[in-house]
């Protein structure tokens, strides 16, 4: 059994008094804040360890020796905010007691937000940073303020449209306030860069922007020092510096130099270490540090163990998730129908595409961090006669390329959108991550259904359904892990518009699609004795079915996974009202009423009146008095 | 009084057939094409002459001489649509009667759309064409097809995101078959690139990508013939061909060179010519052409009359429009307070922020065409205390920056958006610029109140709740000519949630918003007694309010100028279901239920359902016996 440590805010004080040169202290630092946010992420269970530990080395030199007071500093690309969170509570600017509560609730969001202490913008969704630091220099600029920004950039996310349309406007306003770095580690979220979308001449492509370039080993303070030197000679324009990271640098362990030849994936971009990768990176980083400190005639690190449980000795057993099953389906369905294409913006392991990009690697499209280009690709193959089915998580494939789905819609042309990581949970990752908004932003998209089904069985029905249905569908896949309670419900014929009862129960009936709302009506039935119903259908709904079903309902509950506003809450009561019934049910329309809190899935649900005990309060709460029957 | 003439597809036969030398030939056929272009737009009253002009050259080459059989073209900035179209009249590809419909229903929308013949895209909503081209390409490679795909790109439209997430990928994909002309006029919507958002050294631009470049006269068939010769020689990966050209070429009145010193508009971009500019370009663009024929020995071109009435000899008196009304009250609202700030995605004149630029210039931000950019960089300005205002048309700024608008309200800062040209009208331009989604896709962010105002007092109205209202806002406005009917509602107090009655009446209680749905509800009103109800919030309703207006209604009719989906008659049907009244009314909820059709004002409402007539008939079909009461 491993005890976790991580080192108080009063050990990197004592470092960076205790070193005089500032290239040593930077290294040193920079090992702490690896430490800290090792303990971190293998606390929390979840974390991006890989661009962290690339991006470590930069921060540190940006916070320690290069920024002076009113400079702002934020990450673009947002998955090495447990780094910076790190770097920030060794320099005692964030509190100390945070390090234990990364990606919970009331504690440090798995992606940065502005509700914590010095992060200026929500990042995470990819892309934005620069636009973001352009607005801020504008602001500066129109209130008279003077200060530098820096922003650091992942080089997968350089993929992302948006930050080339950020680049000419730096350039026309002169911005010589504005530095990017990229964090150049060569590996995007899944594998290699040059493998996903090759950046090619990534000089050549900032400087025929207009941009002024500069390029140094990023993991080397002395390298950094020097660029940042050059970078104040030319003051009248915008700069970046490209620097050369090595993904997961720092410790061998994590270090993407160490991958095996041939070996295409880099495991440790996401997610928890394994406790014997945890023990040998922590040996390799504390003897890292404690190598540099004795330079200095310093003791070795005084490591705090974790205040409460250590890390599970064994890994828990695989849940059952719904993205290799549709995955699985997928990858059967092309065996059969040669039309079928799959299409991802790097995050095959995530959407399930491993077992298709090996079965059908001629019709499996990688098209990197780059998701308008992949859906609007997705409407010249269905020109071809092709039948696309295109993968991102939700968060980003409703919103991102909202745009050029409706331009294929208006084609009359079928694409099959597929996005994972849907609704509320998980939740660690932070709100950049959950799409509960997804629903509202494309049901109203012409000849397009929104499709969510529940669990394993239905998952497979909907891939047969998304193959053979005339219309383009969105297909809304939660990725957490399915709970028991749905694991053997019936997945039905699926009819569009039609759902099914689960369970026979009173004259409350409620009504949910996906395994996280299904699970906790189930869960909160029998307290209540309540009618539950699967309708996976979010846009569209049989009326004659509705009515039928709600005969006798004193009342109709309907809970969304998503925004209460624009999903399946709205489209019921809507159908009931149109109904002409000659006795309306009370209606209850429950979901997310404000934007989705970072936590532990029950801390997550409970907060936001999802979990089983929350909808029985929030049910009974309802009088049955004030229906109108 | 000015005859419109136009040339019939045997006079494009005759010259054909009867000049030899190619280059001759395109020259000829293009100013033929221009003539007819200049028909098409003078006898819909509006349409994109400078564009269609500018990238004559190019089409005339590329259809008379480049393309083979198989081989694809289509225009990713589609404004250039006219030109095209009348190139494929002359060519007999697309029937010779279509000249007249331009813009009509059941003719040639203002954009290109896949049910017109060789239109293989719908494009006018910018930078969506090299994916749609890569797209294609792949969809050949996988079902064993061979061709070529040409795409003409507008310089301006390089100023959006998506083509550089598309650049990467062709290369990584060796496209050999994707050529690329860039229709290099240096003018976009309003004004020069340059001034807009520099597009620096273009070639290395696309250099940087790894895109083989080649440049050109665009407007010289010779020229273009050199450069596609060169394309032909390096098949291994996709080229780009800067074609620079005039904006407006082809004659001296719409010529870009002959913009007057310091004239900053350029005038001739859409709308349709005055008669004395359509007269002097007509005149040019014959005796060119006669030229050209005589120096082939042939006969002076043979003009047909049009069919029906001729060009009106006087301008029409300027309609009341909102977007000018808005422009006057933001730039008075902005003298007031230091705080506004207005950000513009190439849309000055249509937005109506002429006033607001020349008034306060340091506090005017010129984006170009970069919604997501834009968004993200209001972002930045919220962050520093300024309120910026972001304007675009609606079809885009709902749509482009969806997942950027999302962001901006997960920072909880307040920033307005703008989305003009809203709704189905006018229809002339087609769907990718009638916004009527707009609502549903941004309806559920968080603390976005999204309100559209009835009439000019409204519109003032509205601006000052922008300025007031702690939330966010995006204010929903209609460009088309507001109707007599609503010019002098009450603008009323505007309190979130609440609307007002405008026209007392009987049981049947009609509720919308804008200008048109009221202007046609009022004049449906007389028939069916209606009480009309002028209820501007489109995603807030007050519950207390809702219930109040309603008792005694015998039925509730909601009329959306948006798909039915999403919109108002979703928010107004759950808010009705949940107030737990002792007795619901009938419900009706009225709006798009497909693509909205390109058309004249009352063909287009007429077709969908939203006309006085029509709703009429909808209204009175709906009976009353089905009631609940």
């Amino acid at each position: 059994m491993l005890p976790l440590t991580w080192l108080p805010t009063a050990e990197f004080d004592r470092v960076r008094d205790g070193i005089a040169d500032p290239h040593r202290r930077c290294r040193a630092f920079a090992t702490m804040s690896r430490i800290n946010t090792l303990y971190m992420i293998a606390k929390a269970g979840s974390g991006h360890l890989g661009s962290s530990f690339s991006a470590a080395d930069v921060v540190s030199w940006l916070l320690l020796e290069e920024m002076e007071d009113d400079d702002v500093y934020f990450s673009s690309k947002g998955h090495d905010a447990p780094g910076l969170y790190a770097a920030l509570i060794g320099l005692g600017r964030l509190e100390e007691d945070l390090v234990h509560r990364l990606r919970r609730l009331g504690g440090l969001p798995g992606h940065p937000d502005v509700r914590t202490p010095h992060m200026p913008f929500n990042t995470g969704s990819l892309g934005m940073g620069i636009s973001k630091a352009k607005g801020l220099v504008l602001g500066n600029r129109m209130t008279g303020r003077r200060q530098r920004v820096f922003v650091l950039l992942g080089d997968g996310e350089l993929q992302e449209g948006q930050n080339y349309e950020a680049l000419a406007g730096a350039v026309h306003a002169g911005m010589g306030e504005l530095t990017v770095v990229v964090d150049h580690n060569k590996i995007q979220s899944d594998t290699w860069v040059r493998d996903v979308s090759d950046l090619g001449d990534l000089a050549a492509r900032f400087a025929g922007f207009g941009w002024g370039v500069l390029r140094c080993d990023g993991n080397d303070p002395a390298a950094l020092d020097t660029a940042l030197r050059e970078r104040r000679k030319c003051l009248d324009r915008p700069v970046v510096i490209i620097a050369d990271t090595v993904k997961g640098a720092g410790c061998a362990r994590f270090a993407a130099t160490s991958m095996a030849e041939g070996e295409w994936r880099y495991r440790f971009h996401s997610g928890a270490p394994a406790p014997q990768d945890y023990a040998a990176a922590h040996a390799e980083l504390t003897a890292s540090a404690d190598a540099l400190l004795a330079g200095a005639g310093l003791a070795p690190l005084a490591l705090a163990p974790a205040p409460d449980r250590p890390l599970p000795p064994v890994p828990v057993p695989v849940p059952v998730t719904l993205p290799p099953v549709y995955g699985q389906a997928l990858t059967e369905l092309a065996a059969r129908d040669r039309r079928v294409v799959a299409m991802d913006a790097d995050l095959v392991l995530d959407t399930g595409l491993i077992p298709f990009r090996e079965a059908h690697p001629d019709r499996f499209v990688e098209c990197g961090i780059a998701e308008q280009d992949m859906v609007s690709m997705a409407g010249g193959l269905a020109a071809r006669g092709l039948v696309p089915f295109v993968h991102s998580f939700s968060c980003f494939l409703h919103s991102r390329p909202n745009e050029q789905i409706y331009n294929n819609a208006s084609e009359g042309r079928k694409v099959v959108y597929v996005g994972s990581l849907a609704g509320v949970l998980p939740a660690a990752p932070g709100h950049s991550h959950q799409a509960v908004r997804d629903v509202s932003a494309i049901g109203a998209v012409p000849d397009l259904v929104v499709l969510e089904p529940a669990n394993p069985a239905q998952t497979r029905a909907a891939v047969d359904y998304c193959a053979t249905v005339k219309d383009s569908v969105y297909l809304r896949l939660v990725s957490a892990p399915c709970p028991a309670e749905v694991l053997d419900l019936p997945a039905g014929p699926l009819v569009t518009g039609r759902g099914e009862v689960v369970r026979a129960g009173g004259r409350t009936v409620a009504i949910g699609a996906g395994p996280i709302v299904l699970a906790q009506l189930l869960a909160a039935a029998p307290a209540l004795d309540l009618t539950v119903v699967n309708l996976p259908w979010l846009n569209r709904i049989d009326p004659a079915w509705l009515a039928e079903l709600v005969v006798g309902a004193e009342s109709v509950v309907v809970v969304d996974n998503h925004y209460t506003r624009g999903a399946q809450a709205d489209l019921v009561a809507r159908a009931l009202l149109e109904a002409g019934l000659p006795r309306l049910p009370v209606f209850l329309g429950i979901g997310l009423t404000e934007l989705p809190v970072c936590g532990a899935p029950h801390e997550t649900l409970d907060f936001h009146g999802l979990s089983a005990r929350r909808l029985v309060d929030t049910i009974a709460a309802r009088s049955p008095q004030t229906s109108n029957a």
